[in-house]
């Protein structure tokens, strides 16, 4: 036994970001191609002219997603989208993708064909070229790692650090359907198991659970930008939640924020369907995660070229560091934004409306 | 249910190779950036004067590696190694590595440090920057996933598909040690499983072991050959073992070559394992796998750059493909060359010496 298995120091005392500082605090970038490394959406290497962006995720089975109410297809249309999000949340181009999968004895070849149909789906909308990657056998479950390639010239790419006092605070479409979406899933799937002659009722719920099962990604907005003219000065794409994400955008770039909570847009049906399932739709909203929607900072002068871009809404302002991040809540009440944002490691839930 | 379920074509009767080709064959490229997809070592597009070269490698517990003989550091190592040997085999500059991982509970904070000791050493030898990646949890296991990114001159990039007639078949280094390796730590687990009492005989074997828990990518390959002025007209690293690696490399040329079993290196410490595992060596040497050497074929007019190559080995010669593959052994005889390398989903173990 080596010497290091004596101690354990258990994964969730650190959580998924305190583990990642505690891995990566003493890498040190030796080429001058690499850019930016570690701690935004996706990794920036100069080349020649342009940049050259790369983003890269994994997901497990049991962990990401659960087959026994995601369709193979759609899972792979998505393990594609979490991807290219990342790259447009840099407002660059996405162009290619690798995809490495390992799967078990129990998955079939037409399994395996189903969810490359999912991939290759997303990548003929989003014209993205499919060059290579890993296939392999694994003991138990599928595992998917796709990375993603994308491009951009230095002056337009948007990091999560270029936030300033007096920015204005957008996103790009409505929050919170996607967390709502595994809540009806996972709520059907218990009742499966204890009465598996009920058929699931999904009807009416199209969009709530499109949200989950098969998200876009925003290039419309990275399109929308480019033909305004317009560079946000930060950006990140919404996947822990909005106000985990606003935290990590706040911390690279050193201010604060306040969000207006009647601004933040969230669907009408997701908001029945919140307080149905007892959560208030705000808390669902600022910490649901999925949405894969873009948030991003604009220099106030870009407000006029912002205010009728479609699908954007404007829902708060960078304030200095000191004043801190905080929700102005419908009734006038100022709360600090507390993230309750998904961690692999040690689930939270959003809270119950109480 | 999904109609797709109702079929099932167990992944064993396509193998590795096949499920690929089935997944794969319909994919048209849609950028003219992207100047090779699936079917070499690496991935390569243009982007600007240079093209990038990417390649990634998916790791699975059980599968890839067994942690009850593989100290997590090495195994830290290896997982770079066997990515920045993608690049080399492209005869490019490896610059830069993204690191997924997923792992279960049972690993430690210190246990995971210490795949990263690996990996970050590895890292430091080869001068690679790690410049992001996914750090997330699993039910069951440890998984990583590697993808390697590098750069070199179009005119440089050696691709699986150059070699022709004529051409001088050569290797750098010594084969089926890697193997062997594996085979010793199979064997001293089994003991150990059924006596747990008794001490692993592991000395003597530094070598054969090395080449198994911690090979090296042959970078300096890369460079004596950028100093001789030499651009091979076809390479690979040998994965899968050299008749399996060869057949690609003719596969993709549309050559067939013959190689002489006297001029394949193997070490005199993996001769007598071989022996004492009742294994052939040539069978080993040719089907063993795993030692990240480069195969590369160079035009004969080069004979005199590459003859006092350091650890360059000339092993046979490429001819027409109406001729095949065949390997002429020590005894006069000439046989055709068989794969019979490693296949995740349906692993072949080189035959027993008979």
């Amino acid at each position: 036994m080596d010497d290091f298995q004596s101690q354990f120091t258990d994964v969730n005392t650190l959580g998924e970001f305190g583990l990642i500082d505690r891995l990566t605090n003493d890498i040190t970038i030796q080429h001058s191609s690499t850019v930016k490394g570690i701690g935004d959406d996706a990794a920036v290497l100069k080349f020649g002219e342009d940049c050259l962006l790369i983003s890269t995720d994994l997901m497990i089975e049991g962990i990401h997603f659960d087959l026994m109410y995601t369709p193979l297809k759609h899972l792979g249309y998505k393990a594609v989208i979490v991807n290219l999000s990342d790259i447009y949340a840099m407002n660059a181009e996405a162009y290619q993708i690798t995809v490495s999968i390992a799967f078990s004895s129990k998955f079939s070849v037409e399994a395996i064909e189903e969810l490359y149909k999912g991939i290759k789906e997303a990548c003929r909308i989003y014209k993205i070229d499919l060059i290579g990657g890993d296939t392999t056998s694994s003991p138990k479950g599928l595992s998917i790692s796709i990375t993603a390639l994308g491009r951009a010239k230095s002056k337009d790419i948007c990091y999560r650090s270029g936030a300033k006092k007096g920015d204005i605070i957008c996103i790009s479409g409505d929050l919170g359907s996607a967390y709502l979406g595994l809540q009806i899933l996972e709520r059907e799937k218990q009742l499966y198991l204890s009465n598996p002659g009920i058929r699931p009722d999904l009807e009416n719920q199209k969009y709530i659970l499109e949200r989950q099962l098969k998200p876009e990604a925003r290039k419309d907005i990275v399109d929308y930008l480019r033909k305004a003219d317009l560079v946000p000065t930060s950006m990140i794409d919404l996947s822990d939640g909005l106000a985990s994400d606003l935290m990590h955008v706040c911390k690279a770039s050193k201010v604060g924020a306040y969000v207006e909570e009647s601004k933040i847009p969230i669907n009408q049906e997701s908001q029945l369907l919140a307080i149905k399932f007892q959560l208030d739709p705000i808390t669902t909203a600022l910490n649901g995660g999925e949405d894969y929607e873009l948030l991003f900072t604009v220099d106030e002068k870009d407000l006029e070229k912002i205010r009728h871009m479609p699908s954007v809404y404007i829902i708060g302002e960078i304030v200095d560091q000191k004043d801190g991040i905080t929700l102005h809540t419908t009734g006038g009440n100022i709360h600090p934004l507390k993230a309750q944002g998904w961690n692999h490691f040690t689930p939270t839930p959003p809270q119950k409306d109480n």
